[in-house]
């Protein structure tokens, strides 16, 4: 999940539990899925050893607590299979942190489930999930939380917005068409990948039912006050049309439909490869920054309420922003960007009501027959 | 290999280029394994898929052109088999750069043989290779270079000398026992891991035949100038006698005979577990900055000559000197450690003859009944 990279980068200076802290809503949602992953591992298909992947998995540290139950789960029930967990991401992701989590040597000591178990072993794997990541048939339960949402390659600017969901119905359209492309790659590769009977169950952004997506689920909506911000600064002069052009975020919020799709129709390729859309489901995770603040009764201001607010958004959104920016020095481009998220901040300072980053999930349990 | 690693850190400001001729004698000794490992390739067990494994691979750098060789040969010679090649070092390692050596988006381009076969996939294991790092019984085939002369734990300072070389009889019978111990360990992972009738190719630093070992072959003895050089520091008052003694490399050169040791009783663990010991020579390989340096017949100044041996010494060592000035800020440090290696090189400025880094490597074959 590259928000968590860019939010390592971002938060570099500030201590540990602020980290961890930023990240509660992303984990809530994951820790949702648990009972799905108990269910998962009680018909797993037979192996020479258990393999489990978790695929676009940063720095593991929102997963952990979740494998950690799991694997515990499988001992308890007497179950002594050598288990193989293999974390994917990108090359420039932090596996370093996540060896060492696993370990016991960074985070929450209950994570260290490597160490806490026998014959448990941790891998990781640097190369995108649009491709096929080991071995074919050799996959025993596979996950994946918050990753695919993006794009593998950006197909225009969203000219009038920072993101898809504000597109003019072309532009969204080739987001759509290519976010079509990869999800039926990432299928196909997920298809090679695991054994026969294996499930591959996987939570993504996407658009509910009722029209909603992260940050904007009634209230203020999070990409649209991104726009507004970002257009003040094109408005005094401190941006360029072309900046604000650029700062396009290379996701897709995929509806459940377009999830769905290639399940639907027998001739498919994915449904020729063998997969099953066994279920699939919507899920609202309120913001845990908002129910901070509602339940401390007072006691938490408006002004600290965005001062925790704002920098969830900013962990993972910076990144486009800053990449706007890249005809200019670091500094300035760094100055600018300060700007932005202090103008985003004051407006939620001034007014806390309907401010929020909720998440919108599309939770999906896929079979390979 | 943790001197890469510290390379890095060291070299981080230099150009790419500057590294890889750093490691220029490293890649050396490993080439020269190829034909073994072509032996080893021609009779793997029979597996689901190829399973190959680097341990202490570091970046993979040296390696690279070695498994991209092995790899382009068993596709040329029909094989299709799937092949996932586990890459292992110490959490910290930089797995990034590995992940993008292989793909293609660092270093030589001839080294990305995960894009240039089909079917190739590249995973890394952030655990230390005394333990146990994959499934029981599912290695096709292992591979180490230079790595496994780190010790799990530094048994004593070596009071007088920087390293157990120099040590006294008691101090070096703690690091001889400790080092025993660990190569049990690896061994008896490594008979974990691997498939019957694979094998464990491994080239390490050690002690010859002759007494010899890494910048000990005639002429200066490396580790000696070290000491000559750190203990000037302490006679000057520039470090404390505390601070004299904590420079021990955590590492022991073991000799033919600590290596072969536990294969020659077969009541030992390590036979009882299935190992076997097929081969066992020592090799020397020159010093590749002596050579150049003579081959330029008087075209490249002494000057220069030191200025190029130097860094390949400092680029694995700095790190004992730093660590042992950690009471201090990290600036002071530096400069204590910059002068060590400038007093150094000016010695070899003002007289090269006998100053090289050649090195000694015992290389085994191993195999799993």
């Amino acid at each position: 999940m590259i928000e968590k990279l860019n939010m390592e980068d971002v938060l570099a200076m500030r201590s540990d539990g602020y980290y961890s802290q930023r990240t509660a809503g992303a984990k809530n949602a994951i820790d949702s899925v648990l009972p799905i992953m108990k269910e998962a591992i009680k018909s797993l298909p037979q192996t020479e050893f258990l393999r489990f992947a978790d695929f676009g998995a940063a720095d593991g540290g929102t997963s952990a607590a979740l494998w950690a139950e799991l694997i515990s789960g499988l001992r308890k029930d007497g179950n002594i299979e050598h288990i193989e967990l293999l974390y994917t991401d990108l090359p420039s992701n932090d596996f370093s942190t996540l060896f060492k989590t696993m370990q016991g040597m960074h985070g929450d000591p209950s994570n260290a489930y490597q160490i806490q178990n026998e014959n448990v072993f941790v891998h990781g794997c640097g190369t995108g999930f649009h491709r096929q990541l080991m071995a074919s048939d050799s996959l025993s339960l596979g996950f994946s939380a918050t990753a695919m949402h993006y794009v593998s390659e950006k197909p225009c600017e969203i000219e009038d917005h920072v993101h898809m969901v504000g597109g003019q119905h072309e532009e969204r359209a080739l987001f759509e068409q290519r976010a079509s492309e990869d999800w039926q790659k990432i299928l196909l590769a997920r298809a090679s990948e695991m054994k026969s009977g294996s499930q591959f169950i996987v939570l993504n952004f996407g658009i509910d039912e009722e029209g909603r997506y992260l940050g904007h689920t009634g209230g203020h909506s999070m990409f649209n006050k991104f726009t507004e911000h970002w257009r003040a600064l094109l408005s005094s002069g401190n941006i360029t049309q072309e900046e604000f052009r650029k700062a396009t975020f290379v996701q897709h919020y995929r509806t459940l439909d377009e999830f769905k799709k290639p399940f639907n129709n027998s001739e498919s390729p994915v449904s020729k490869a063998g997969l099953r859309l066994k279920h699939a489901r919507t899920q609202l995770t309120k913001c845990p920054y908002q129910k901070a603040f509602i339940d401390s009764e007072g006691a938490m201001s408006p002004k600290q309420y965005a001062a925790s607010l704002i920098p969830t958004m900013r962990s993972w959104s910076e990144t486009v922003f800053l990449s706007a920016l890249s005809s200019r020095s670091p500094e300035e481009a760094q100055s600018i960007v300060d700007a932005f998220y202090n103008s985003y901040e004051a407006e939620v300072a001034a007014n806390p009501d309907g401010h929020a980053m909720d998440y919108i999930h599309i939770i999906m349990v896929i079979e390979k027959e």
